[in-house]
């Protein structure tokens, strides 16, 4: 953030009377532009046993399969956010939600929650985000070409508890893997 | 949102090719600045059966009682942030604690994130945000003096699950009151 989006002056980082960490703080207006983590939401769609995964057409990590997940709009329910991505992405809808996964990712400051729910029918496509939609059995999750720690989590957490008999709430943080730029990101996020 | 923070040009809404909404979205960079919910967390700090409460100094409910809670930060997880903000704002700090609630509140692009976790001593003072932090048995909690619904449905549902012996999660949507000025509020929101 370079321009104060209220009034275009200049922005400055500086620790605001009374605050204990740097903003981004308008030159002109004085205005405090405050940077908080985005919450993503997205399903794990289950058909007869099967899971419905997207294989992504866009960065990152184009090409590989993920499961359907998007950022929370202004004015929109975690439950409507997620139903709305599985339509976007698969051209799918699903029957009754349930909680599954909250994951804090907070070296990309992002707020994961999952939903567990079976698809309403067997009717999906590809939507402008995938490439390809597919229900898989779990003995065909293509784990060496899946996309994002977090959906390896999900999934890995989801098949022990249909194992099981039960699904629990899960909650836990995501850390990036050991090749990953983010295990040297700073906490500051600039836009 | 009015200049753009990335190169100072004027913002316009428009709804992006390929998009199903209005974003904010710069005349001459063209970079598209999302607005996304926040993530608001907090606690439910219990000692010998009472609750911890906050009187609030500062706007919005000066003068009504709230849990400790307030935004998740960059690079910050739910549970830190949570135990953070019961720090700065009640002077406590938590043994270990336990996803309690998941509210989404649409009309104020916010969702909140409740933790119950008991008290790691009785030593507790009112923080900059707070004029007053008090323990409270249930038959003293000050119904008519609280600040916000979610509160009093966090607490709601706390002295339900207590009474029957087991903590459940929590998940639902909050409405603002009646009298709310948040009743006619549009979806679209403005920086």
């Amino acid at each position: 953030m370079k321009f104060c989006p209220h009034c275009g002056a200049d922005i400055a980082q500086a620790i605001p009377e009374g605050d204990d960490r740097p903003r981004f703080v308008c030159n002109r207006c004085q205005t405090i532009h405050y940077q908080n983590p985005k919450i993503v939401v997205g399903t794990i769609p289950e058909w007869e046993n099967r899971l419905l995964l997207c294989r992504r057409a866009i960065e990152p990590q184009a090409g590989m399969w993920t499961l359907p997940a998007g950022y929370l709009e202004n004015g929109e329910t975690m439950i409507d956010g997620a139903r709305r991505e599985t339509r976007e992405e698969a051209g799918a809808d699903l029957k009754t939600l349930a909680p599954f996964a909250l994951f804090d990712l907070p070296f990309i400051n992002q707020v994961y929650v999952m939903f567990y729910g079976p698809l309403a029918s067997n009717l999906y496509r590809a939507g402008k985000e995938s490439l390809e939609v597919r229900l898989f059995d779990e003995a065909d999750i293509p784990w060496n070409e899946r996309a994002f720690t977090v959906v390896r989590e999900t999934l890995e957490r989801f098949f022990r508890d249909r194992a099981a008999g039960r699904f629990l709430l899960h909650t836990g943080t995501i850390v990036p893997p050991p090749n990953s730029p983010f295990h040297h990101r700073n906490r500051e996020t600039s836009t």
